[in-house]
């Protein structure tokens, strides 16, 4: 198996509320056949029905918890940009589980969860490598923090 | 929000338990505070305990359910890359939920779920563009299912 990931789909209640929520933030999709597809870098998230995605997945689906086992995250350039972007998901809905604050890795960081309970990290990590296409290079770990 | 994702954090019991079967399908990681980061294309995937989780993200734990709500995906160039990531995914100790089989938009797939009940689909989408690095581009939808 490839070391690589194509697709995130979220599973959704309602697909129109969960794509306003993303338009709201910025993002811009294609809807085709009650299902959202965002190009986001080398991959793509995509929103659908809840129920569809866990029968597709062969799975059986339950009431949606209050923590899914998934965190998706977002790294940005600066403390503002946390600010900023945590601030803008209150405003388009979400509910903010931790507010902005500094973290244990000398970053800073603030938690929404989007209207179907799936949790986004938004954070400034000034140890974690972003290219100007946003593409995120890992660093080595053994090496900077010996 | 830039339209972008940079990690994908997958809350685990046991981290050694889901680093050793994420190596045995062939991942190479590096481990730093019980914690797995993995490179994947631009982004990357993540293990960390489940607790400290969703402690950090300021969310309630509850027990692990049959359905996370999320389903990542990996795309692969032929059924016969399903076949084998599937049966390999079955070796290392993942639950097969959805064996492969047609896809109701003509390509191939099956999913299986690894040890802490996250789940993955391998598919084979022609639709789907594959670069030689793995990089998904979404097609155009409206002009390819007119």
């Amino acid at each position: 198996m490839e070391q690589r990931l194509s697709l995130v789909t979220l599973g959704v209640a309602d697909v129109g509320r969960a794509k306003a929520f993303y338009e709201q933030l910025g993002w811009r999709g294609q809807e085709v056949q009650e299902t959202v597809f965002f190009q986001t870098g080398g991959m793509a998230v995509v929103l659908w029905g809840r129920d569809k995605l866990a029968e597709d997945s062969g799975l059986a689906d339950q009431s949606p918890a209050g923590f899914d086992g998934v965190v998706l995250a977002q790294n940005v350039r600066s403390r503002q940009e946390v600010d900023e972007i945590i601030a803008a998901a209150h405003a388009a809905g979400a509910t903010v589980s931790k507010p902005p604050g500094e973290t244990f890795y000398g970053g800073y960081a603030g938690v929404f969860v989007d209207p179907d309970g799936h949790a986004w990290e938004i954070a400034y990590n000034p140890g974690f490598s972003l290219a100007d296409d946003g593409s995120l290079t890992l660093p080595d770990f053994a090496a900077t923090m010996g």
